[in-house]
């Protein structure tokens, strides 16, 4: 019997971890067949990739067919599984996004602020394509997107795409489960934490070890010892004691971008000026992760890929494959359709939630309203990535200056305009949704 | 380490069918302690069970601690998991909740309509008082709740005790998954049931089966092979393929009494005439248990035992308190707060519900918005059960009224004020809610 | 400058009311144009009626254009208000709309249970054939629909026509203001009630006279006089002080088709056996009613009208066009979007509210929730009358048989289909959407 | 017949204005009593504007009894109105609200921002004092409050003072009317806006003049013509093209501060440096104001009362008493419970919203959804006022925290920390909640 996982965006600097994790699961996820695709611009890298993928299932002695190819419509014949994981405009058009708003006084971030928004609209028509070819060619297949930013992009496909099956994935729950671990001094497997919120704007509600109410403990620690979690991709500035027992919740890193802002820009800056822009660091970095790659004595994932960012990526989305295929009813913490498990948010919005996951999807767990505190910032933030979704999809100005001004890191009217103008140049050729007649209509206003 | 387990209403019939689950799941709930409750009037079937259940637990060679007694407070000292399973002024208040209505021309049972109304004024106090003793005595300790109406019962608990650890259950969701395993001629543990709606009035709107959807399938079954699941103490008519492919859905058997009421009359009248009330059947019924139990050669529950309607009750429970001890995380339906997974009921109703079953409790999955086509009617159900939980709190006749007047198998505004005054009076020392002086306002106008 | 004004029934023995309502508001509701349209088979009555209208308006010495039409199309050239009183298949199929669920033992009324739900399914389609004229023809015309069910009409255009610009009108509330001046011996005008509800579902919540609350006073009297407000054509049974006081509002006489059931169909079925149904009486009724007008001396709305039982529904009408026309912002009860004046029902529901009336429309003032009490049957009708618009258009039988089995008045699983299908096969020729394969299909399932 | 109407704060220097709106509107709201009441510290003012008052009357003739009193248990007595125009600690209070934020960086502002929050903070307990003396004294009272921040006082109110019976006003919505007006030169009685939103956070979302939708011609020339509205209190910097074609709302003057923050922050830093604090300004003016009204010969409020930034704030207190003395049923812009009015946020919320003004109340309009551009930040405004309701109830440092943090105008971590603490001790002596444990508790962590 044949289990087939097209990986889209095959050449990533991250597929190894993928291939380690269908390696390290074969006995209950018995993949027969993987076949990493890539866009041309990408040959090389995947070639590479392919090359060592080859290398690492060859020495694992298990019986996974392995292939490379360009030609995606052909990749997805009979596919089960297809990861999405892909960089429209690759690390160039992330260095834009972090650049131009950092020249305007601006959080310059790949999935936040005015970079955020726009590395969505690069990517939004390129996942409803993907989406689309999914459901032409292989209906019963669930995409697994870890294509960030993450929740926006699976809610414009939920949205927007007949092709339903689609879950989005990310590494900040695993990190934080695992970080309360080592806060705690337990095994990450005992730790469960009730999450709330959306992608890269998620809270920890609740953490219990072993079915026991820890949280007390855990912001006590967090705000004592200046302990703080954040990947290797964005800034740790740790927080203080009075944010912490005020709000009473485990923030995510990513929230020191709207609850320092301030210290996150001079550190930014500063970085910048030191190092370039993160795209310049991390281009460097694949750099030297690709010149490693290509050794034919390498036959594993090499430790240096843990310095990415975004570690434990590809593991959880194993996980979920492997959780859907047994059909497991195990929790898991995905993006998918909130459904009322957060009443206070739309039913048909995309939350990141702990979910029972299924053959037949997950379904995500009730927490009921949303705790006081945060109700207002993150139903704003909600309703910021709806007119993302929107705007991302229609391409009209309006609606993308709508996305602009409401989000909490721009704001400003005028300099929304100045934003919104000056990537929309910059990233012309992958947005075609914005034609050049709204271009046009835009620049005049 | 102990694990004590009380059984309150320990003199019931079923609870040799709860000493065998907690014999049979002894490996992974090692209880240490069972402690039967019960009182003054059952005294006597308190003590053969008691003898039953002490050579029950010989038999099997566990090192299970039994005793009885009529003394709860003591009881409860140290506490891990209470069960309740009383019924407050015993068959003979049944056989009235079953004639008063029927003689009047509406249905007569024990959980529906009129009678069940009034099984839950002399359950609501009863259940507040015992949870006030657990709040107080062992506040760590969750109730098992399975005394019916176990949904309202458990709604007036969460709604009006301090103690919040309360769970109910019913083998309705059992029947319904084993039902259906039947009529696919598949293993029940195999059938997953996606259900909404609450206790006796849950719909199941998906079946999986290893994950696959089978819905339509089961439906159709249903339908065609006029196939139903009715428990033993209820009436089994079949649904037509007309009702059963309009609302798409699978109906539980209770769900006769709203949509074939004329006909489920007709048969409990001519069955009455026959036999009298059901609860004058379970009199008989359960003397001969009692005959049984004494038997000092038997130390197993009896086959007969399953003729009483609410098999497998006691089994639901023990599996419960198994996930919740070992924070399993399984899937199990319960009555537990709404928290959202039904967004039209109100956030703070009891739903019956699929729940992640932890440590510290339930976690509703949220199963979005209902089916259009039960919307009305389970929002009518939900408003009424929450009227009759305000009535058996504060006692107010107007409160009863309201509760009878809109219960759809009442509705009449004149026959209301008969079958509540009738049943006020025959029920008057089990309500002390009701005191004298709201049943003379309510008499006289 | 002219202002026309388009009737469509304009052969409806309730059109003289609307004329005398027109010239009584000359003033300041300065018509120049009033067209009568009506369709082949109500040729005969058109005539009648235009003649006495034309003496009507002479005899007032208002410069109103008249004249009568075959031609709809035509005759909405230009128009400024659209009303509609019309009433597919005639008197002929409302009789059976009363006589086949009444043979079955079930309420058979024009507006409500199975003879309502077909009143519905008959005129949805003609409504939306109008809607769609008025959108084409003059789009910034407002409809002023007072068919019945006159909500649900409402509701179908709103929810299924492009034509956005219909407000539905009903009789009721505005009897249930005068009765209530009638018990208080105030002056209608100075009596306010806040309504809750639907269409023929409507509660009053609050009794204010000339802003004081009255209500408690209101309900007293109601329960204790066994006053009632009953309009001419339906039962009028009286309330108890038991009904009355524990819900604490005003019903409505529709009420007692769901709260008096048993009493009003001994009731109806005894009028049927004395002199056939309802509709046969106003057949009779509007014979003699025809003859009067018939009368070339005759130049006035006769008294006797006032017996039809839709007495007042023109001038609510006429008081609305009024108030739009003049931008008045005053307040009148009507049916329209929800938008979250009550927020248990869905926002883009109609119900029947007041509201601020406008040039742009009308506003509905915000009531807050749902009193508890009636919180079930109010959200059960509205999801009921939900699945009538939706099998209304689509035609599908699985809708209408949803629709049938989800009425409080039929519910029963085997009579919902005899009453469909005996339905369907009497009204056949007024069920365009109910095609030929859809019946089949619903006959043999 | 007696009128009395309470004034608390007459000694502002706006009283001049509620007198003459007294006065003018005798015919109708024929007040017989007017008490203005003030603190010790208010003496001398209260004193000049009792005299001024005593002259206004006497001039116009009207039969007005006025007195003045710093006793304000004995000024209720009788009460059928009182109004609230209060400021809790004066300007002097005011002026630290605008410092110290503006010292940080932060927007330093009566009703926005840190600022705005100690204003709550200082007023709430003082309102809720009233609010309980008017419940004790004088219970039919309508208590009108315009003291600032407008809406989040009349919610401290309604959600925790027995006395339901107040709305807030305010004069944005009046202005935006009138200056609607003024651009496209038609009556102000004409224009009517719906708005939605909360007070000093409302948008106007739709402009009809005789009925008539005018909204894009507005926008369209607030656009381009630069043309703005904003009350002589605050910066005016007009809006763009691209900002209100994307939002298709009008905005109100205060939405500056949120959507051009760093131009706002210039302007009035540069302004304080100029000038020192817009507190220190009105000390001036007031200073000058109080000079003018001393003038024995003077008997009319003065012109230049019109620069004091709350112009027409009297006015519009003085129609809501008279459309509820009256039962008017008119439509008015006042803050009251939403009740579903804005189904986006909580029903017990206050809003500011049309309403129907009737002697028992106003009645909001329903507007349903809110647009969805600005659905995010107002459902962020609204959390955040709801916390500063909690925390200026329970001086609880952390609720004060959150408040603070979560405000989007303050947002982050560390500088939350330094305004609160600077702010609870600059205010201490009028934050009587905010005990000195709590202080400590704050300060220390």
């Amino acid at each position: 019997m044949s289990l087939k996982v097209v990986i889209i965006g095959g050449g990533s600097s991250y597929t190894p971890e993928i291939i380690e994790g269908l390696i390290k699961r074969y006995e209950t996820f018995p993949v027969s067949d993987v076949v990493l695709v890539d866009v041309d611009a990408g040959k090389e890298k995947l070639e590479i990739i392919g090359g060592l993928a080859d290398r690492m299932i060859e020495k694992s002695g298990k019986p996974i067919r392995l292939s490379w190819t360009l030609d995606r419509k052909k990749a997805l014949e009979g596919a089960d599984f297809v990861s999405t994981q892909i960089r429209v405009g690759g690390l160039e058009a992330r260095e834009k996004d972090e650049r131009i708003p950092l020249r305007h006084g601006y959080v310059g971030q790949e999935t936040n602020g005015a970079g955020g928004i726009f590395k969505a609209f690069r990517t939004i028509p390129v996942l409803l394509d993907i989406a689309k070819d999914v459901h032409d060619i292989c209906p019963h297949a669930w995409i697994i997107n870890f294509t960030n930013p993450a929740g926006i992009i699976t809610e414009a496909v939920l949205k927007h795409s007949p092709h339903q099956k689609v879950i989005g994935v990310c590494n900040i729950p695993f990190n934080m489960r695992h970080s309360t671990a080592e806060i705690l001094h337990v095994a990450p497997a005992d730790v469960k934490i009730e999450f709330v919120g959306m992608n890269h704007f998620v809270f920890g509600k609740k953490v219990y070890v072993k079915g026991v109410d820890r949280t007390r403990e855990v912001l006590h620690k967090l705000a004592d010892e200046k302990l703080d979690y954040s990947p290797a991709n964005i800034v740790s500035l740790g927080w203080s004691k009075t944010f912490i027992e005020s709000i009473g919740l485990l923030p995510n890193p990513y929230h020191q971008y709207y609850f320092q802002t301030k210290k996150v820009l001079e550190k930014d800056v500063q970085a910048f000026q030191d190092n370039g822009t993160r795209a310049e660091v991390v281009q460097e970095l694949e750099k030297s992760l690709f010149a490693l790659y290509s050794n034919p004595d390498l036959a594993e994932k090499p430790k240096q890929l843990e310095e990415r960012g975004g570690a434990f990526y590809s593991d959880v989305a194993c996980s979920l494959m492997d959780s859907i295929y047994n059909d497991r009813e195990d929790v898991q913490t995905v993006n998918t359709l909130n459904h009322g498990a957060i009443p206070d948010l739309p039913d048909d919005c995309v939350i990141e939630v702990n979910s029972v996951i299924t053959k037949h999807g997950p379904r995500p767990i009730a927490s009921g309203r949303l705790p006081r505190v945060i109700c207002g910032i993150v139903s704003h933030m909600k309703a910021f990535e709806e007119l993302v979704v929107q705007a991302g999809v229609t391409g009209d100005y309006s609606d993308a200056y709508a996305a602009m001004v409401m989000n909490p890191l721009v704001a400003d009217e005028a300099d929304s305009k100045v934003l919104l103008d000056e990537l929309l140049e910059a990233h012309r050729e992958f947005l075609p949704q914005f034609t050049s007649e709204n271009l046009k209509r835009g620049v005049q206003s």
